[in-house]
């Protein structure tokens, strides 16, 4: 068994001069090491010929497989094509399969005849073999040289995903013989990197060698993986499956789900097996929280619907909290007891069997009390009464959204779990 | 004056793995160009000592200044500092006053005394000046060496902003004379990329050959970025204005905004402007199109609130649309019909001038109807009345929201730009 290196280039200046932010290399790894190819580097260059050339020729002493990415567009700043054409001395000749495969994506999906520019896109190098791109009209492109692949592809994140999907990741395991990688990742939410570091220390210290654990923060969540390396997938997965149960037993509750898991889909699950109703009543987080909730497919199951009441007469007229508590002298838009009207307000109004409230201060500026921003009062309302948290997420506006959403989907899962 | 290069390098195996989306080196790329420094490369590698030092002398022949974030944090895949000493051969010194930093933090803001792992992160390399770290324990690093300048910054976003914005773009700014690229970004919606590049190909290939055109999709949205470099801020200035009125000439109103506006933003002003307020109701936009009215700060002065009808019975019971209508038999729920009484029905319940509706069908399966995945209606109501339009989006879940979501503003803007 060899260890099967491979290196993703991606080309583009809107890369470089950050207008663009790169996901298909992080889609890309996480690709191939599933399929147990070590990715050892990404590199993204410009739309510059001579940098790209000594791009793919620094990666060809590093790995086995060069992936690259972009610069196959329709439009000016195309380059890749002919790059590749002077690394590997040769010209673009037209393919006829690929040309009719435009023409037919045009007239099927577009409703209309390709332009001449489009057509144009079924010239490619003389010594590649085409990977067909279903979604797109920039195919992908195979070639060998020396022992080494390189594998040429649109920058369009789900032309590049259908390309790896159905045609690169096929042809390359064909091709080597891989190793075994097995992850498994545990999922946290409301700790920091280092409290729960604290706590697995010497869980953690204690590792064998072919096993490791690394720390995924987000804004709000830490993402826990261990990997384990090596040739037999069933003992690699036991080893694995124990150590988890370790650090299940150190984390308990603070891990609220696994691997593509997220909170949104675990709260979405243990309403489905109650066949109970959610129902939202947003202020600061405007939304999102729905937003979340509704990505899930089949969401439709147990989510009935919300009330985004951004301003105050919304929360008086929909969800009927007490005008007096949100007047001047009262407990203030931003408290408990606004939150618990607000959750009470909106479960009735929609007649469900839960409901989530969230009152807060995004900022950048305060609302015209004393309160701080960052101040969030969240409520939780259900068949065993309502319970209320305050919480303090200052941030930036986007990541205090962000925040205040994965909180209040907490509060719901820890209600949930008691409430059995 | 000469042209200054740059590489930023990401550490950490997470990056390769795809665990995590590298979006820090897009946003040091965008400061730095905006500085007049470009970005060269960007290079990803993993935490493994060997592997940084390779990168860090192949980046020292290829630029001027290298940026390094990651593999600072407090946990066990610390790597880079150790690394940097053995670059720079040389050990690691306690820096008391990053220690009292720490300290400092820890106490006003955790609220609890660091620990002794939180209180190592004040060891740095003898040979570094130490750059602050307002907001996160783990200080910044700037070397010289060779007339090369190495910073290294933790990879957690908001420190490593903190530590360019308020540390290290100063100081490259004093120890360079930098050139100047001017940028100026125009906005579209609801146009392919190779649809816009026909219309304005005439004009792209007149830009004279310090002057760029760079195409910046993302779904449902295409960027345009022209650039000028030279010497002379004002002249690039009035040169990127000159061809900017050409480019508006040829795309009208198809240009929604420039630079860091967005839709939200756009739509917010013109609402601001005649002192008028908005209600939503959505359905399978879940309530994403409230999240982004509101992610606007001052959103407030003219948002008022949402209702999210996932369920056909707040349809019916919150907005009023006709029972019939989505019954069996009916139009149902995705129809012209129930979009217009949506719209009209949230700006009444709400009282607000403007509404917008959303009703579609996200996949990935079809409601019990003969309807498509992807087909989605829109209805804007206000002063002239209440539009409505149909769409087909169909894509992936989270993008055929993310669209929905931009083609309704869109359609906003529109109503709001005829009804002057």
């Amino acid at each position: 068994m060899q260890t099967v290196l491979a290196e993703v280039i991606t080309i583009g200046d809107e890369l470089l001069i950050g207008q663009v932010v790169d996901t298909n290399s992080a889609w890309i790894g996480e690709q191939l090491s599933g399929a147990g190819i070590r990715v050892k580097q990404i590199t993204s260059v410009s739309d510059d010929k001579a940098h790209i050339l000594a791009a793919l020729a620094e990666a060809k002493n590093r790995v086995d497989i060069i992936l690259i990415t972009g610069g196959l567009g329709p439009t000016k700043d195309d380059i890749t094509k002919h790059t590749l054409c002077e690394y590997f001395n040769t010209t673009l000749i037209p393919h006829p399969e690929i040309e009719e495969h435009i023409r037919h994506l045009f007239v099927s999906r577009f409703k209309r005849e390709p332009s001449e520019v489009n057509l144009r896109q079924a010239d490619l190098p003389a010594n590649c073999t085409p990977l067909k791109n279903n979604v797109g009209t920039a195919a992908g492109m195979w070639f060998e040289q020396d022992g080494k692949i390189f594998i040429s592809m649109p920058g369009v994140p789900y032309e590049m995903k259908d390309i790896v999907e159905n045609e690169a990741l096929p042809r390359l395991k064909q091709r080597f013989e891989l190793p075994v990688i097995i992850h498994k990742t545990f999922l946290t939410q409301g700790y920091g990197e280092s409290m729960i570091a604290e706590i697995i220390e010497a869980w953690e210290d204690a590792l064998p060698k072919h096993m490791k654990l690394a720390y995924l923060p987000s804004p709000g969540a830490v993402r826990l993986r261990i990997s384990a390396i090596g040739d037999n997938a069933d003992v690699l997965q036991q080893e694995v499956e124990a150590q988890g149960v370790q650090l299940e037993a150190l984390l308990g509750t603070k891990i609220y789900g696994y691997g593509k898991e997220t909170l949104e889909s675990v709260i979405g699950n243990m309403l489905r097996k109650r066949k109970a109703t959610l129902s939202i009543a947003e202020s600061c987080t405007g939304g999102n929280i729905s937003h979340h909730i509704t990505l899930v497919p089949g969401s439709s199951d147990y989510f009935i619907g919300s009330v985004v009441s951004y301003d105050n007469a919304v929360k008086i007229n929909q969800l009927g909290v007490n005008a007096a508590d949100l007047a001047y002298g009262g407990a203030g838009a931003v408290s408990e007891t606004v939150a618990i009207q607000m959750a009470e307000g909106v479960k009735k109004l929609l007649g469900t069997d839960y409901a989530i409230s969230v009152t807060g201060i995004a900022g950048p500026t305060s609302d015209n009390t004393s309160k701080p921003v960052g101040l969030v009062w969240i409520a939780v309302a259900g068949p065993e009464g309502t319970k209320a948290k305050e919480f303090m997420l200052k941030d930036i506006r986007e990541r205090f959204v962000s925040r205040a959403t994965l909180t209040a989907l907490n509060m719901l899962r820890y209600y949930l779990l008691a409430d059995n």
